[in-house]
């Protein structure tokens, strides 16, 4: 898998939207995408990218295997990474955050917690967890696939599907559907800015909400 | 109601306080107002007016009301929102928090979630709420009632009660008792500083107590 | 008993590593030290230094006893204190913070919550509690002991044991260890610091880990 699976210019396009946009566009389509319980840990860092995913599992015979598929991360993606919610052990520490930097990956988002969070925040790197906590993962859990189907929060997030976080939370877009989810949220955006100009022009909150449906549909037409 | 029912005079004091001072002042005379569970999105706001209050409910026959109340909330007001601490569906985003700041509204508190919260951080629009989540309540729940009683966490809160937000949280104090509170509170605030001035001189905490308490007796006398 | 049951040399190289490297330490020889659900509420302080253990009680034979134990904590410790849990009512305030300050502590950890944040945040002290809540638990709690064991998270400590914190969490260890953990944590600095060049020398996760364990066998050779 490369990260070029998706576009450079659809990931640029989505680069400049929020997750409260996208969460609308999957709404539009019927698609659970909102993944809750995880948040940045990062404050003012946005990624975007496509999911690299692995599961760890607390079962014996994975251990001793610990973060070593960052090798197969490919550029430009995120870790996406479930630890069942565990919040008494850590899957990620500021070395793997400098290893992601130098590599050039996107960001790190886990259902569970990470480690060393001063070093990740000094690298500017896009993390999201559950929380913080300085207890290690190694010698107690290890990695049980990669590339399959994980969870994070109540979201079922496949290897490819577009991840994208900011200080709202994150969200996932399945990857068949990126193209489609990018084209609604083009009109979200439209209604968006004539709201804001609607409220910048001093009108009455129904005539916002007016402006924005306007602005929405004339995109759609 | 107009935001005056609080005098500015009265206001311009309250907000020099403190949640602390204005929660010892209600100790004082026995009333409940610590608003548990709901928590600054904006550090380093502060926010102090009279209530709004709103509640929204996720019955069928509220769809299609959104937010379409913000026209009557009146300048200074907060709005205070009662979303039954629901955290899967937000009820105010960043388009809300430049009407509000358009329109002068003294801030926000939520008992449940709000969204695109970087943008309301720019805006430096005081918002309290139990966390941060994309997914719109729009089309999912809808406005029950405003300017009805409502709670916030266990508080009850009704139209025209003062609510007085900070980093520690949020507190609210009855309308018929906002006077008198302020009263009380100033005897605190005597209390408080003849406590920093022990402790600045090197007394001893028990020694630091009894200037406290004597600054505050003084001032009741 | 003085915080120099803890030597100033002991101590300085402490206050150069981190509770992700003192949690490793401690499970190299099977010590449960991490505590959990306390964080700090004051990001960017790191503390260290020897506990001075104190209990709240809700007993009301402990009433009147507030924070009276303040004048008997040496320079230099740092006050853990186990109020169970409770984040409906504080132990702790930024009058406590300036008096703390002027005293030399280290630093103030809290099972349970603490109050007046923006002041404390103001003087830069070390405070790790699970929360904010401005409701003071003077006169519904009291001090029940001083200097016998408590509890903070999941994790007993005793009087003079070490506690350590930084952004990603707080650790105990047993006062009779401290010189054996840190030994067992130079280690440990030198595996990350050996993983640390391997990955700016672009080597592959494995070669980092490979490298950073044979920078701690040969230290401990």
């Amino acid at each position: 898998m490369s990260a070029d699976v998706i576009g450079k210019e659809i990931l640029a396009e989505y680069e400049k939207l929020s997750s409260s946009i996208i969460s609308d566009s999957l709404d539009a389509i019927g698609i659970h995408g909102t993944i809750n319980d995880i948040v940045t840990q990062v404050p003012g860092t946005k990624m975007c990218g496509p999911a690299y995913t692995v599961q760890y599992s607390i079962s014996e015979s994975t251990l001793g295997r610990f973060a070593d598929f960052l090798d197969d991360v490919p550029e430009g993606a995120i870790c996406a990474i479930n630890n069942r919610g565990r919040t008494e052990m850590s899957v990620w520490g500021d070395t793997l955050s400098l290893y992601a930097v130098r590599h050039g990956f996107a960001g790190t988002i886990i259902d569970g917690v990470c480690r060393d969070i001063d070093g990740t925040r000094s690298l500017n790197y896009p993390m999201f967890s559950r929380g913080t906590f300085m207890r290690t993962g190694k010698n107690r859990i290890g990695v049980e696939s990669t590339q399959l189907p994980i969870t994070l929060g109540s979201v079922t997030v496949h290897p490819g599907d577009l991840i994208f976080a900011d200080d709202t939370g994150a969200v996932a877009v399945p990857k068949a559907r990126i193209q489609e989810v990018l084209e609604i949220a083009k009109g979200i955006v439209a209604r968006d800015d004539a709201c804001v100009a609607a409220i910048e022009a001093g009108k009455s909150i129904a005539d916002v909400w007016a402006a924005g449906a306007q602005a929405k549909a004339a995109l759609s037409r």
